[in-house]
């Protein structure tokens, strides 16, 4: 398929014995084979690998921050760069989220703590109100207050110019009434149509994927995918609170991925340990982001066939084997010892051309229907 | 001329108009051309670069420090390793210095301040004892106390295995008695002469460079040229207190320069801001090693041809123009603004090319007497 002006989507093949599915989502700034690991560049730049080597690496879609490049250096900057592709130095495909997620994850406490259920922490004071207009908040760089509604999202949004943008939602936290998140789930509906009319006032060759929200409530789930389904948005991310533990997650998203319409992509928000994403390909999940390879990465967890290892271990310390074709354990351990940057700039570039190889073998396996 | 088993030194040309000269060091690893920079890996890696790029880069000289490696992985893991060239991915040429420049400047306080004559810090206690034998010291990592003598510096460069190896000297402070000053000149003559007979007894391939001591003092500088000349040194490296300021500095290498042999190279430790290196290239110095164009890259002091700028600065935040044929001013600004490790790297990568440039720029001038 030549480049194409906004987002096609095309299931290549699906599993006999599971969801799992290897589809092509086509860009215009090229292709995403699913599934595939979303690598997360914050602040445009992955933590400690430049882009130029990203982008050699062979990851095929990175996930910027809306709420982040809002702050700093501003939408309006990147825009008068030429947009986040040309900015960044990424000629391939980008995806950007809604800024929401943000907001309230960093207003409940930290997404670890509270998604998964350890806490029931409210507020840390950065959100300073919710209303149907939207959310104020305080900006973690200088304490001003921040507006952000569905519309002013999406324009950010459109100034930044990723590939795929995202509607603006609330996350609400895991441990909350009922009838709080059936609230919550309602106005998020609202806020989701209005990013999308937003949206598509002016596509500019972005595609929209919806967020479903609901949290561990299938009821909840099954209204959202409802609602959402009717309304014309490119593909699904599923959003919101998906589990205080894997077998939890495991339950929601299998109903969930069941329900989502096929003809479309669907995107799993923010999981991307390896357990999580040996259960959620079979379930049929074609993306997710993470910041765990990369984040790992610099704490010295290097993937490996053989599991996890922590490269900083003094059993690695006279290790002369190769770790790449350039250098030993030894060498990585050193570096790691001596605090060099550059030992995380290495382990980070092995963990994600870990990933690409191991994403590239589901796809194999989910051809061959042995998965 | 074909591979080299030890160094071999040409004068290409000495400029009509100056002591300025371009030499060629041939080592086992490759040719380094003068005048050159040396940048400065301490624990085998530039900071927030990795050698396959710097590899790239041309830099042509690379300074380890014996010190740091000898506390941390060990010199016996690198030789155990293959030796630093293999154990850092560095096939191009190496130079380690003594360990006896950090063990005193660490204890003196600080170069920067005791060197230049800001301050008459004696000691931090980390040197506990100096005998004839060598130094007993406490390591910075563990406190555990390390005995370094010529003999056992020399035997930790072999393990290393770099191109060019330095004799255990003392370094004395700016601020010291001119009778303690003579004494601690004589006692360096011993030790670098013992340093060269351990290095003799097994070469290896390596060179060996001496260090002319004598602080400011041009009577114990001529001192220090005339024993050492006439000892079997591949070359010679410019060591101690320079002065304390850019003017006594200026008059102490014009003397040193003027008396060194020229039939061998010469090498200036621990300078290398750019006025300085204006002025020491006229004099004759062949190579210089320093950790300001890293260091100052990481702080977003980035080398034009227009003199330095500070990348953190506000003008830069909406400057669009390309910073490379990659990215514009407005990125780089805005990713040390996001404390972006990849800001750094970027700069490093910046500075280190200035360096190669201005480099090749100075030879030239001098092949055309334009210097």
């Amino acid at each position: 398929m030549p480049a194409v002006e906004t987002l096609a989507f095309e299931v290549i093949h699906t599993s006999k014995k599971s969801r799992a599915r290897v589809c092509k989502i086509h860009t215009p700034h090229g292709v995403i084979d699913t599934p595939n690991f979303v690598a997360v560049g914050t602040n445009g730049t992955l933590k400690a690998v430049d882009n130029s080597i990203v982008n050699e690496i062979g990851l095929q879609l990175m996930f910027c921050n809306t709420y982040h490049l809002m702050l700093q250096p501003g939408t309006e900057v990147v825009k008068n760069a030429g947009g986040l592709h040309k900015f960044i130095n990424r000629p391939y495909p980008i995806i950007t989220d809604s800024g929401g997620f943000q907001v309230f994850s960093l207003a409940y406490g930290g997404v670890a703590n509270e998604l998964k259920g350890r806490g029931t922490k409210k507020t840390d004071g950065s959100v300073l109100k919710i209303t149907e207009e939207g959310v104020v908040f305080r900006s973690y760089r200088d304490g001003s207050k921040v507006f952000l509604t569905p519309e002013s999202s999406v324009l950010a949004q459109k100034d930044l110019g990723a590939d795929i943008i995202i509607p603006f939602d609330e996350l609400p936290p895991y441990h909350i009434a009922k009838d709080k998140l059936v609230e919550s789930l309602h106005r998020t509906h609202r806020w989701e149509k209005r990013s999308l009319d937003t949206h598509l006032e002016n596509p500019r060759g972005q595609a929209m994927y919806a967020v479903v929200h609901g949290g561990i409530d299938r009821e909840l789930r099954e209204i959202s995918i409802n609602y959402l389904k009717d309304l014309p948005f490119d593909g699904f991310a599923i959003g919101g609170s998906v589990g205080k533990n894997k077998q939890e997650m495991f339950e929601l998203l299998s109903y969930t991925t069941e329900n989502l319409p096929k003809d479309r992509p669907n995107h799993l928000l923010g999981i991307g340990d390896l357990p999580s994403i040996d259960f959620s390909i079979p379930l049929g999940i074609d993306t997710f982001d993470s910041s765990y390879p990369t984040k790992a990465a610099r704490h010295g967890i290097l993937f490996t066939e053989n599991g996890p290892l922590n490269i900083t271990k003094a059993i690695y310390a006279k290790d002369y084997s190769p770790f790449s074709e350039d250098f030993s354990f030894a060498y990585l351990h050193h570096l790691f010892k001596a605090n060099e940057i550059t030992g995380m700039t290495l382990a980070t570039i092995h963990n994600l051309k870990y990933m690409v190889r191991l994403m590239e073998r589901y796809r194999e396996r989910i051809l061959n229907n042995d998965l």
